[in-house]
């Protein structure tokens, strides 16, 4: 396997990236240090202009699809040849930090402007892509953009989307003036490859810098709704209840168990309880709580779930109430690329970073390009874990080590199959 | 032991009483339907002159004491002997029903009006006394004016309570003209019967129609904190989690199996959970929840107690998150009288009603009375078991029941020990 020898003494610039990213992060600064450039909003406008200057300073060919993803093409020496793209999403939450999704988009530019600093070309053209509305805080689902691009997801549908703000998504696009004209998967490229932080302890507490992501943790999210009867804590007998609030915490008690029981990479989270009437003395009529269960291989997430469901149904029975359950999310796991996982940690063993084979806990572009081409991720680490948050961090020695491996790999799958 | 057999052909009226309910839960009266007199409003105030007016027009001598409770006695043969005193509350919470407290207050004019229409008289003198603020849900603690009589809570301290709406108990007292004159704890019964719907679901449930209560639960409330890690819900591998909603889960989860490993008469309910931020996808941060446990043995209580606390260091070491608990209330289980509770069941023996001897899992003014002499219960089904309630409802022929236990009860004690 090839390394980062085809083009040797070509470093791209960690001090360059880490000044788009403090210059992206204060758009939509929040007082409290946040990032919120919420999709299709006018901080989200002005954050994608300033990364568009940025592909157009870099000699880019910029396009832009119709449900607003941009794309900067640097060409290739064979025009025949589908390009190999990079990139992720610059869109926040509410409270967002400063690298989630900006890191990987700007990272790839960082590629192209370190290549073109050496004037080295590649025969694959490199495209570096942002996708619309990745992370769903203000329009559902997440990760939209890329699902439209990969035909998940029909483009009137899509444009028709209202946001938890009420405005329709088609008319957002077209008020910032990114509703382009560019075919709809236009761009089909041999390979993906998405730079991005952690968002989980993993890396961090191993002391690992770079994560070979080979697959995408599927989701199952249900709502479960627990009817039981309201009684006076004190005058009703153990018997005689039917505690919609002792269901609840039955649930979240055997969640945890089936997850230590399955093992593996099950995890299981009830991050949701609401009871009524909620009060010290009163025993529950009413029950809402969530249940998310995940796991990388589809059929133990659906033992995961028979086995949720057969305990609800137990539960119901013994307690004496009513239980029902509502869907609220389900993606089968995603498998990437296996060869461009081993790709990545190749190059980050060449490179002399520590590194190991991971899956993603959270949703990403990445999964749904993966449906058109060979795909895999590089994490780096997230300190102490936290994202979606101002004081999300990665130390700066992390994301250089990230950009070499983005860059190596990226090099090396633009100069094959040619 | 003597039974009903002191005053032969004589009867309670128990239509009478069952027009006095309607007629006092005609004040208050809310859209719902539910009963609305909080302690010293208007509508509490218009509710006592209605009771007073029928003390007067029953022709008892009515005296009010400081802290507002009235007493309306009726003369016995012998005035050196202490009266034999029945009586409950007429405030209510918010949503009340017509029967809690008031019953036990007409039930006793009713006494009182079967004995005078037939010209009976009794060696004891017998009182009907109503005391103040019983619910708490106005001014707090609970039983207040029961709690004062008994020299539990000093009168100042009394006087000087805030209500939840801001108002000063002493001043509140004073605007509707029930600060009294008459010495605090001057009237001291030779024994104290208080009749009441039960607010539990036993005696219905089994179709017994009277409970002769023999003792009152003791009650712990803890509110337990719990602060664990916010982190991703996909990212976070179960080994690494610190989740303050399944810690939550767990000690709801202690506390059932604990009742039913205690089993006898201890209860226990977790009746209130708030988790933060309460989200489907993030591992709580933090969860807060109250524990209610009651049982009739001080030393079971204790060892209720005893174990919770073990299990919470426990679990605060297995999950690492950092757990407190601060104590709401605690009060000591009551013993009632167990010969007045003898009377009571040999009355409804000897009257063909069906009964059994119980505990009171609610608190009632009787605890505080049971301080300062012999002291007993009567219960009557509660239908469902509900209180505090529009849809509170107990059988006519239940508190004609009740009544007529009652009438009895106290004819027998007021003849005693002449």
């Amino acid at each position: 396997m090839t390394t980062v020898s085809q083009a040797p003494g070509v470093e791209p610039d960690g001090a360059r990236l880490l000044a788009r990213l403090a210059a992206l992060a204060d758009i939509g600064r929040t007082g409290s240090g946040a990032c919120c450039r919420l999709a299709l909003t006018d901080d989200d406008r002005r954050g994608r202009d300033l990364v568009v200057g940025w592909m157009r300073e870099l000699g880019l060919q910029v396009s832009i699809d119709p449900i607003g993803n941009v794309f900067g093409l640097r060409p290739g020496r064979r025009a025949d040849l589908a390009p190999v793209m990079t990139g992720s999403h610059i869109d926040t939450v509410r409270t967002g930090g400063a690298y989630d999704g900006n890191y990987g988009v700007l990272a790839g530019l960082e590629v192209v402007a370190a290549l073109n600093d050496a004037g080295v070309s590649t025969e694959r053209p490199l495209v570096v892509a942002f996708f619309t509305n990745e992370e769903g805080a203000r329009f559902a689902p997440d990760m939209l953009g890329s699902l439209v691009y990969a035909g998940g997801l029909a483009l009137d549908e899509a444009l028709a989307t209202r946001a938890i703000d009420g405005a329709v998504l088609g008319e957002e696009l077209a008020r910032i003036g990114y509703a382009g004209s560019a075919p709809l998967g236009g761009i089909r490229p041999a390979a993906f490859v998405e730079l991005h932080v952690e968002q989980g302890p993993v890396l961090d507490l191993e002391g690992i810098t770079i994560g070979a992501v080979e697959s995408l943790q599927g989701i199952s999210w249900q709502q479960v709704d627990i009817v039981g009867q309201s009684n006076h804590a004190g005058t009703t007998p153990m018997r005689m209840r039917h505690d919609a609030g002792y269901a609840a915490a039955a649930v979240a008690h055997f969640v945890r168990a089936l997850t230590r029981e399955m093992g593996g990479d099950q995890v299981g989270t009830v991050g949701k309880v609401d009871l009524t009437p909620n009060l010290i003395n009163v025993i529950a009529a009413r029950a809402s709580l969530t249940v998310d269960l995940r796991n990388t291989d589809e059929a133990l997430l659906q033992r995961a779930e028979t086995r949720l469901a057969a305990f609800l149904d137990e539960l119901a029975a013994t307690e004496g109430v009513s239980i029902s359950t509502q869907r609220l999310a389900r993606f089968e796991p995603v498998r990437f690329d296996p060869g461009i996982a081993a790709r990545i940690a190749a190059q980050a063993e060449a490179l002399g970073y520590t590194h190991r084979r991971m899956s993603s806990g959270a949703g990403h572009d990445a999964q749904m390009l993966a449906r058109i081409c060979p795909t895999a991720m590089i994490f780096v680490p997230s300190v102490g874990g936290i994202s979606h948050n101002p004081a999300e961090h990665t130390q700066p020695a992390d994301l250089v080590a990230g950009l070499r491996v983005l860059f190596a790999t990226l090099l090396q799958l633009a100069n094959e199959g040619a």
